[in-house]
């Protein structure tokens, strides 16, 4: 290709931004499962300084002309990915170019404040300590979103959405979840019924070398490629690095291997995705995954649908007992324990120890908030009690604390609202894929049941990974499943998991 | 100070320069010890984008002009630091203008396409695997070197020294090597003979876990903050990092503790420079460290000088008995035996394996061959053939295959070209300032028996570490010892330790 067209220089600009965002995420990843606390302040620099530049490389005065020359063109060559890579360069351009440096500044250091201020607040309880960071935080990021909702021409709300879920909109998923919030009350009480008295989990303590040894050994099952990634220790499981060199982290609670092994295989789906990406655009905005809300459902594909299920567990618990208690299966490692253990349902008080049923309650009522406190409906003074409120129509729970309540998630505390609702539109999404997937390869829960992923890992490669960006989500969704967002697949998973006790 | 001045606007410039620098450290540190293979072309893109921002950063027009102006008008408000900050920073123009950004693109992806070949080329003894990529960094690097040379008035060779060398000239360095060269044999062949029977070596296995935990234990008594940086595995033992956040990494061997051990305290020096840099100048070329001679001063005399004397070892034994065999004291791990063990000459083939009397050999080697691959009096065909002759002339050894041979050491794979010769510059300067500390504070050596590292490290801090380069790696030596780079206060050092066996 001619390299002297827009186009062409959008590329090259937009490799080099990649390269530099690439080099972000593998600091951020060594932040968290490496760097000494020392290094704190350097690393700061390191990524303020990488931010600044991929800021002034983006919205540098030639990129906006050299998108308008090259969309106005449509020049011949460009192919239907060269045109969706084209509409990506557009989007994050638009998301950059809206916001003066300066907002941009004070919001992420309004947001490293409050952030440091929550982690204390939390620890202690105290809401008040934290209430005026935040105040600052939610004030810059009304003004960002009103900023971007005005050069989106879309509502405040949505324009922070469209940063993680691209072409996200509050009222398609306000309906989708209310149909969904329609049904979870009758689902729960149906769930809680059926499923008899708790199983006793098997018993520890499992040394955390053990515990990474099994989680390796899963991981190659699934289908993760340790030369293009690793698996490490954070405190906080997360999934980064590059597609080439994705990083995994967990933590090893000694006295319960079943979770951490679960929260692995979780950001096992993650790094599956990324490590599917389409090769031939790696350095392009089109070879990223799509929104947030598609890579949970990746997760939770894994995680949830696959790994969950008593296919998959007839395989791993032996595995499990084997590198666990050498062997043992009299020690609870067993599928049917493992089963009614990794389907447990339980109205809680905290959202990442939340099962697959009460989890999207604690969603829903996260997105009505954060949308209030947007517009200004919900002030901050009120926000503890309209937790607590909250918390006891959606799961009939009484929050004792602030801790366990408006404190307990990172989110809004470091300014990112509008990411939430991407947590069960990822659940919802991966039971619909999970669906598509088994109707056209009748065999997967024996295979899964085999220790066997590549059919299930197939069909994603060539539905989901291997696309890239090269579709929106819903078109993805659409042409992989034959129809659009539909809860009614999730409900009917959750009804045959947790009332039918079938899956 | 008035931030609108060319030379606080060169402060901020060189600030962001340094994040850059130090983020590229980093990704340098986790390539050798965290990343798995498949990243590598991902790491090249990161680091090359990183490195070609640095050089569009400080070679944009305006820095040239701050740089004129800030010399010439020298502002009233620069003390000393802040003169000596701008000539570092003009060094580092210099290096830096002279090159264009394609030139150094291109030549950062070949250093770190050919390293990742080299890996396995060394790993399968296949320097013909690994020929055409060194060639490729061998083109760039002698066409850097010309055009620098021609900016900088001086020979290709000592353009390229310079970067590590800053001020360094080969002439000067083949004067000292040659002083150095004169007396080698005779001391090699008085040591062998003075030296006596081998001693036995503690048996193993020591399990790379245990080996560990003393070397952290080491490191603390040396006086490492792990605070502040990290100690890893890789294939070659180096220190990296941020000196907030240094990470030194090395490799075991099960059978061999001894060997590991030392290389972690040799790396430690180079850590304690870093750790001991001047905090008020962290991001500014002043706060930095001097070149590389003086850099391998630090690690030498902790390793060479401090830590293989009889004196540390009677501190050591008891410990590395401990830790590594249980206390079990008839193991071999007693002063008089390591002593012997540390001090053991032998001819052979590997740099990094060499003792204190045949490494200089080694660089007197390298120094001559990589002149003449620069040069192109010597061509990559017949470099293995060179490498073997050149081992039999300067110390009578056979080399049996290129592994062992020229793909033993990263560096000219790496494009490092002219650092050699810094190696034995290091050594040198370390016997001076040893001998220096020693006379100021003679208590050292009974400190040392003690594991009392503070009055050594005490005047290490104050007279080299913490100028960072306020002063010139001359200046530091001659104001620290009193006088000029002196090769016969290292003919002597070896002369005592290993002819007269006194040390």
């Amino acid at each position: 290709m001619d390299s002297h067209t827009p186009y062409s220089r959008l590329k090259a600009r937009f490799a080099r931004l990649s390269h530099l965002q690439d080099a972000a995420g593998v600091l951020h990843w060594d932040q968290s499962a490496m760097m000494p606390e020392g290094g704190a302040e350097a690393r700061a620099s390191q990524l303020a300084t990488l931010r600044t530049l991929a800021h002034d490389m983006l919205t540098a005065p030639e990129v906006g002309e050299w998108l308008d020359a090259a969309e106005r063109d449509e020049a011949p060559g460009l192919d239907d990915w060269d045109r969706a890579n084209l509409r990506a360069m557009r989007r994050e351009w638009r998301h950059e170019a809206a916001l003066d440096a300066d907002l941009v500044e004070a919001h992420s250091r309004a947001c490293s404040t409050c952030e440091m201020v929550w982690r204390r607040a939390r620890a202690e309880d105290d809401f008040a300590a934290v209430k005026g960071p935040l105040a600052t935080v939610l004030d810059l990021t009304r003004e960002i979103a009103v900023t971007k909702s005005e050069a989106f021409q879309c509502s405040p709300y949505d324009a922070l959405l469209d940063a993680y879920e691209p072409d996200g909109s509050q009222v398609a998923i306000a309906a989708v979840f209310d149909d969904l919030a329609a049904d979870l009350p009758a689902i729960l009480d149906d769930a809680l019924a059926a499923q008899g008295p708790a199983p006793t989990p098997p018993k520890g303590p499992f040394p955390a070398a053990r515990q990474k040894a099994l989680a390796e050994r899963l991981m190659q099952a699934v289908g993760f490629d340790f030369g293009r990634g690793r698996l490490d220790e954070s405190l906080h499981p997360f999934c980064g690095g590059v597609p080439d060199d994705v990083r995994i982290t967990t933590r090893y609670d000694e006295s319960d291997a079943a979770g951490a092994i679960m929260a692995v295989l979780h950001e096992t789906g993650h790094a599956l995705y990324e490590q599917g990406l389409p090769p031939a655009w790696r350095d392009q905005p089109v070879g990223r995954a799509l929104g947030m809300s598609v890579h949970e459902s990746q997760s939770l594909l894994m995680e949830m649908q696959a790994c969950r299920s008593r296919a998959f567990l007839t395989y791993a618990a032996p595995v499990m007992a084997e590198m666990l208690n050498g062997g043992d299966d009299g020690a609870g490692w067993d599928p049917d324990t493992l089963s009614r253990l990794y389907t447990r349902v339980a109205p809680g008080l905290i959202r990442v120890d939340a099962d697959e049923v009460t989890y999207p309650a604690h969603i829903i009522l996260r997105f009505r908030l954060e949308r209030a406190l947007l517009t200004g409906d919900l002030v901050l003074d009120d926000l503890p009690g309209a937790w607590r409120d909250g918390m006891k129509e959606v799961l009939g729970v009484t929050v004792p604390d602030d801790r366990t309540g408006c404190l307990q998630d990172i989110h809004w505390y470091d300014g990112a609202i509008g990411y939430f609702p991407t947590y069960t539109l990822g659940a919802m999404t991966a039971a619909q894929l999970f669906q598509a997937a088994v109707e056209a390869v009748p065999s997967i829960p024996d295979d899964l049941a085999k220790g066997d992923f590549g059919p299930l890992l197939g069909w994603l490669r060539d539905h989901v990974h291997a696309l890239g960006s090269s579709v929106t989500a819903a078109e993805m969704l659409e042409r992989a499943t034959g129809k659009p967002l539909d809860a009614g697949v999730f409900k009917a998973h959750l009804r045959r998991r947790y009332v039918d006790r079938a899956e």
